[in-house]
């Protein structure tokens, strides 16, 4: 299955009272991740909807926590493609710190189509399945996460 | 000039490594303390949107940081016309803890309608002008601040 | 089971260009209803870690999303202790805008204490298991949801 | 006097329901962009704490804005030493999306020393001075921003 990884840098907002990253930001970055995922596959959620008329909402989502992140860690978020359904498919993300693995979860999301303005769940495309399923890990560690259009 | 006040409590996700709020969480307040202002006159934003195509956007922030807050701090955040123009007028907003002015500033927005699909700086009108100079002071301090319609 | 619950606006900043609230909030809310919940039986997180040297942190999160929400919405959130085990417990949390269901998730959670300077897991207090079980509901929706100390 | 550059994405979150990004966000790019000039001096906030126990707190912040900005767009940040007093200095910020700028402001930040535990604002020595004032510009346009130690 499809892979992305990249990195990012905890920024002193990110961290909490008690000096550790607050939790809700895992989440943001899961989100940025996803977004990162799809840039990385060619179907950035911007083409996506212009494209294909299609949107991924989220459907259900999780996180375990294994390990505290700190201010100035330098985190590597690894995503992958777990699981595919017929109109929806799951991310699984992976958050390390070096070598420590700190958190790991997954996103689940729908494959959602305008038509004629009602958004309705429909099957993902052979196209895009035929993507998801490539043996293909992309790694871009040394750039912007969020520069990789 | 018209005024409104309310009552927050600082939460954990608010707070920084150092035990004291994230700066940035000021103007999420800020916001929230406009946003509060407009529905204490019967002009939410939602209804100014809805009923008049206006929108209110933002043009010019500042805040100025007298003493530090922490997490469980409860916070009143006074708001107040400070100064009404032909298209722009300036919310001025203090924030205390108690007796203390922690951190204090403005927001200048702007009188903005959609016009044909167009948005264009336009005159504010008299009835909100005669608003704005009321010399009222709502006060929701022990009620929920978010939930004034 | 010892449950709480408070109601919240869904404010500007929450909601993301689709319109609808951008999912981490739904995880602020979360981490604000587990720390309104402990207010709410006398055991904030300050009193746990001043009185007590006792911390709370996450293990595992949840959160399965159902409808969308909008700004400006009113929501309640409902949090109930669902499960205690002998050193950690589960918070499961429902968010309502009206009698609609949006979104609804748990937060497991350890009980950490301090002792001679480092954390360790330790089992849940009897007097604070009681405190769990007791079959009280408290309403708190008429109040700042930030002000029940 | 000293300047430094990097690039952001504007992401999915940092929009509100106008589409728009929600005007906090540029505070948070600010304080990144305060943290990331004082990385590019080989003095990060972290390096600035432990190893002269000095801390840079906000004094003074603002921001003017003149055009929105849009998910997916990449943002150029340009900070730059604009003041430089005895006990404080001022950093200027300019945001770019290609050849507009789309909001520009500064923060005044205090040189603050933690002397036998208490924080006091003390003159900013001359070492550091000296490096502030260099005319040097660095450009990390094409690296990740959050990863230049």
């Amino acid at each position: 299955m499809r892979k992305n990884s990249f990195n990012m840098r905890v920024n002193w907002g990110d961290t909490d009272k008690a000096g550790i990253v607050y939790y809700p930001n895992y989440f943001k970055w899961f989100d940025i991740a996803g977004h990162q995922f799809f840039r990385s596959i060619g179907l950035s959620p911007a083409v996506l909807e212009k494209e294909r008329g299609v949107i991924i909402p989220l459907i259900d989502v999780r996180c375990t926590f294994v390990k505290p992140l700190f201010y100035d860690d330098i985190i590597t978020i690894h995503t992958e493609v777990s699981e595919i359904h017929n109109k929806v498919f799951k991310l699984s993300h992976e958050v390390y710190c070096g070598s420590d693995k700190t958190g790991y979860g997954y996103e689940v999301r729908g494959w959602v189509k305008n038509i004629d303005g009602k958004y309705k769940a429909v099957p993902i495309p052979e196209d895009v399945i035929t993507i998801l399923k490539q043996d293909i890990k992309s790694d871009e560690s040394n750039l912007n996460p969020q520069l990789n259009a």
